[in-house]
């Protein structure tokens, strides 16, 4: 039943109502009461170039805005966790020049999958801006966060809902030296970001893969009488995974064909590649999709088959003895001048039950019921 | 059942017979005999610039249409409420220059929302003409009403069916001094309009959304057994928002790709973010509808899983007792010369009986229905 | 039952039998034996101009066809009722150079809505031919008669299977001086006639949107149980409704996007208004269609559930008495030695009833039968 | 039944094992043994000019391949019957040029219809080459034959599958001075062929269109149990035709695309009226298969409904007598002490068990069950 | 069952978690365990010109990668058989300059079916990367390996899960002289395989229409009530050879339009008559998923039917005798004064049962019951 709530649409970004005005302007944010007492927003910085490295968690903030960039780095990645620290995200969205509407979707936190490419105007910063969703099982519950991400001709900027991520073993790699993601461009970067996001969605199918292997032994056997209520759960849960899915299908397909100034060709042709992951996890999905509908419509049919099979059991035996018992009834009656006086009355009514019995039998094996 | 009232075509505008011409001149609308008594329209004027503001109810209608806009303004807006006073909108069609069709369109409250646009001719006055509905929950019931809006170069015109409107939050941004809409051109203007529509549909959505979950519940406890109705309801409804979403989608669509002399570049950026969330709505309503569609599914299964619990019980139960009855029968007959005289008949009779009914369950148990 | 007679294919047009020459050569109609007694033809001409207009009944057709037009006209409409009279067509068809697969499909009453443009050839007379079909209600019954409409330069002409239409008021806007059809060209005199067919569309959906309405009553009531057969049949008529009206939806369109010089850029405006109309009721006919179909489905569970209702209460009352009957075969065994010769026994038998009575209610409670 | 061998894929042609040499090369066609003893084909040529036509049935095939055309021929069409003489379609294969592609698929009498065109290269004769279907009932059962059709500048091969065809028509009117097909080229005659191939199926769709009538009634007057074979049966049949005429519809809408230098401008205009034939074809297909959907449900509601009533019936019967009979049966007990050895029990039980009957018919009807 | 595994993604190759380095470089594999104890890995290679042909096993892997093609040959075909030596696969991808994305996907042996093009570039090889599935039958069961090729200018390599494969006639075919494999340039050895693959699996198909007939005769026989299992079972692995073929298709439609450097002109006709063969596979198999569908509809209303003629039977004869037992049961009454102490009380019953009897059948046979 828990699955369901996540379908509601969430409120949209507390501080804007329907009617207010679209798009948040960086010194819009500061107004913006916190929804919740502000939790430090952790940032952190990583600068890299082929020959160097440098991962920094910021803590003094102002001074890192107004600090510049090593002039030896070829890439710079903030990563911002949590989105409360408005006044951060202010920061940055001047410091960046990041879009108002960007800054919207950003912190809106249901928006849907999607990239966003501005620049080509002279007063317009060049920059792509993509969301898409982390999918997760938490137990056994499917879970997701919003990720956005600005590309920058050498920046990368990402925000997060909450700490905790996977993309350590990225760090680990920007870490040693030769590695491809520490000699590529900003893009090669996203590209690698992206690519661990859909990476983590096959161990995810692959769960609800076996969810559903055991889901189809019991509606085979038969025992469990309330497996319609786990076939409509499992058959809910897969359509919510779809729709976060799908959009980011579109997004990685937009990438691959988007010819943006901030990324590189190389990038694309890893783009392409990433596609025919999304695009493989999609057909897995709509496999298993396809799998649970056919599921319910056995599972009716069995229903209907074992009620059938009671019905039988019933029909027969109430069948065979109805005549039995209207014959035992009437040679229960109290009539006064009846044949039943007669001595052989009893072996006759043996024999007549017997026959009744026999015939009946007989008529329902020519029909196949027994 | 009510719902249902809105699926029936409302007839066309009273005006208009199958056969009669098609579009309406400004001089015709005056000959047309009104509906009903002509309640006053309601006409309001609202002119701003990025320095000053003024908004104004008109009152002597032919005064206003005889004067001339002040010269500091950018943007007039005028919004109509009421589309009863046919004299009042052959002004406005006259003054603004209207399409006939458009016209017609504008009067007839069923027209499916759209987006023409009129001009490239050098005697067609270049207009966008837009049509939309807006949609309310009032209570449980789903309304909606027609919005017609007219974008030329620096004049917008809406027309509404009712008094009443969801911009107000729009109005007062207009007034506050600096905010992007006061500062922006026309397009802007119809841009926030249309915004504001489309952000009124999430909290309609997410009503349903709720009304869906605790259907959901219902269905599975299975207590309920007119919940049928409900689905169907519910079902219909979902059916009716999709018919008013989907032209709207491809309205908004429309829009971010027209290029049209009155839209500018940065209102179709802001188009682009209102088609994601369009997108969005019809993203979450398509998945309410699939939720929908297998829970009718579900809750057949669900009454099907407990007749067969019911057959179970009956058949059990009857199975058990009709062969001791049977021979509580036999022993009930009236014959002569009987065993049953014989003194240890009802012990046997009491264990042949238990036997039976020990046979009985075991069989049972083995066929897993107890 | 009788609509599905409207789903046979009528047999293609008596004289053409598979194999045979396709197109039918002006010249070849003589030839051709009438398929049932000639009846006469009644063909009427209308002539007019801004200016002037004059309507007649053609009574001598060869005087007619030999006659010049009248050099004041800008459009002449020439209209056919009945397509029985081979030689009038024929002697059409050679004076408007009608292409003879264009008067094939006109003589075969079961063509497929359909828009062809000959022309662009310079021994080809430049045509646009449009094929549609008008649709109604008899009583309950929908029925439909095809239009064929020629549009040259400035000639229009109409053929109807028979007499009587739905084009009065326009013969009646015809006649009044300034109306827009008599000022303007043939292809707006095509589009009009066009516009009236699909106005007369939504009659017979708003008809078909009460019946659904009254069925849905019908089935929630659940009071007539061959409300099966009223869904089958409501069903099928809007599937046949919806073969015509899919193709009518392909003309229009084509016409709107057409280049043709016969077609000029005024009419194609409005075209744009007409293809809005019939995709309104296509939209509507899709709901109504979709409404049908989970009316099917609300049906077959409503039906489940009352079988369900009935079952309960043929196993409640079943199983509280076969252990009472039981009982009272026991106490009518004819044994000799039993303890109910024994006083208290009727009392002991009534309280072991009363007892079991109870114990079955107050379980079927638990389990939420009663 | 048999219906379903149709479904199955015959064996590829015999000798092309999976993983032998694509294509068949004219001298490869004599070394592969024939499947069965050669059966004599029959190859018979008609030569004609708008004055003159010569038709000869082939018995000294080597003379007529060594022998030129006449030169006053403008289309020369050779038809084989038949497709067992190899060594033939060799001969023919080579001196007219057949690309080994198209005389594997012409030997494979399974291959898909389709347009293949050949040419635009100078080594490469220009031919066009067409396959499709010929549909018939052969008593109630759908059969089909393989056509396979060369278009050369001046010539056209036809090869069949067996004697005996639908074209004898078109060889009268090649025979009658003046028709359309003998002044036109070899690309009409392609055409002719290709609609006399099309208005053939007209007939078996009507056919089928009968027997969906019928099978109606059925189901709606329940009077035949196992109606449900015989839909299932029809929508099998209506599957496979679908099967044969939706890639038809896909050759038929190529070659009225096509621009093929064998192919002339009159025929193409002929050929998109083919095309709407088609097309029609299609649509009445496609509605009796959603008919025949819907009669399968009506067909499953119909059943519960039925089944509903009589469980009515014994559900209102048993519950009626249970009451009755358990007191008959106490009234029946042996007890020595009991109030009906007073004179009054008769008429009281006659009393109760009246009153019994009427509540339980009352509340019966108020259930609406009788 | 055993079919689901099946469906279980496996994980994805072994070395690649997710996080890791996209792509593997020729580098890289050397350092990968192996998953398993390596087996050899076995390479043949096959040179051949239309003059000459040479097969060698490659045993001294080194000296082969040192060696220089013979510069003869016009195509150079390797054949690796197994993964497991990701040396061997290492020394391969650095000679032949395969590209990582590439690599990595064929060593993942789940990887969708696709058709990659590397050049055009200077720094890039110009490649054309092809994965694809070889499908078969192992006993019951469905079996699809992976099969990669790469395509240089003359230059074809093959990578296959396990060794044996369907290519030996293909290798027949390269060595007899004047075939046209052996003729044709490596583009066209390419389609040869692929062809030998797709043909490979209409046997498959053919297997799978076997056992629907076979299927289809069990449903309507109605014999065995577990078919539903079966139909289950059958529709599952439609699903899997769906999800396979489809991916196929457009690596074939890909192919055809492809135009990359190493692809001939010649090679492309051919794919063409590929394309249709995968579409003519996919044809049969969307109309066996269409049946089967059908089937379990079928199916489940032939369940219903059966209960429906079980129920009729139990209520036809229950009803019979309820009434008599209930007589019987008032005649058996104890009471002492009574009217069947009357001599004439026994033909009475009699005559009113048999009364009873005939009024119910009758009214039965009214009802179409019996």
């Amino acid at each position: 039943m828990a699955n369901l709530r996540e379908l509601k649409l969430p409120t949209r970004f507390g501080k804007r109502k329907p009617g207010t005005s679209p798009g948040i302007m960086p010194d819009q944010l500061e107004k913006l009461a916190p929804p919740k007492p502000v939790e430090p927003v952790k940032v952190t910085v990583i600068d890299f170039s082929p020959e160097q490295v440098e991962m920094q968690g910021v803590l003094g903030f102002e001074a890192f805005l107004e600090s510049h960039r090593p002039s030896w780095t070829t890439v710079r990645w903030i990563n911002v966790d949590g989105l409360a620290d408005l006044k951060a995200i202010e920061a940055l969205a001047k410091k960046y020049e990041l879009h108002p509407l960007a800054v919207e979707d950003l912190l809106n936190t249901t928006t849907r999958p999607k990239a966003d490419s501005y620049g080509g105007d002279p007063d317009v910063a060049s920059r792509l801006f993509v969301i898409t969703r982390m999918i997760e099982l938490k137990g056994t519950r499917l879970d997701s966060e919003q990720i956005s991400i600005f590309l920058g001709h050498k920046t990368v900027l990402t925000f997060q809902e909450t700490p905790g991520d996977i993309w350590d073993p990225i760090r680990t790699r920007i870490n040693s030296k030769g590695s491809r993601v520490r000699t590529g461009d900003a893009s090669f970067l996203v590209y690698t970001l992206l690519d661990a996001i859909v990476d983590h969605i096959f161990p995810v199918l692959e769960a609800y893969g076996d969810r559903l292997e055991e889901l189809e032994g019991t509606v085979m056997s038969g025992k469990k009488p309330d497996v319609l209520l786990d076939i409509h759960r499992l058959k809910r849960e897969l359509l919510l995974l779809r729709r976060a899915l799908w959009p980011m299908r579109d997004v990685v397909h937009q990438l691959q064909g988007e010819r943006h100034e901030c990324l590189s060709e190389t990038t694309r042709t890893y783009m392409t590649d990433l596609y025919d992951h999304v695009v493989q996890a999609m057909d897995i999905l709509e496999t298993y999709r396809e799998v649970v509908a056919g599921l319910a419509e056995t599972h009716l049919s069995a229903v209907n088959n074992r009620l059938n099979e009671i019905m039988k059991v019933l029909t027969v035996i109430s069948v065979v003895f109805i005549p039995l018992n209207f014959m035992a009834g009437v040679f229960g009656m109290n009539f006064e001048t009846f044949p039943w006086k007669w001595p052989y009355a009893f072996p006759v009514f043996v024999v007549i039950s017997l026959g009744t019995i026999l015939t009946m039998l007989g008529w329902f094996r020519r029909r196949n019921w027994i």
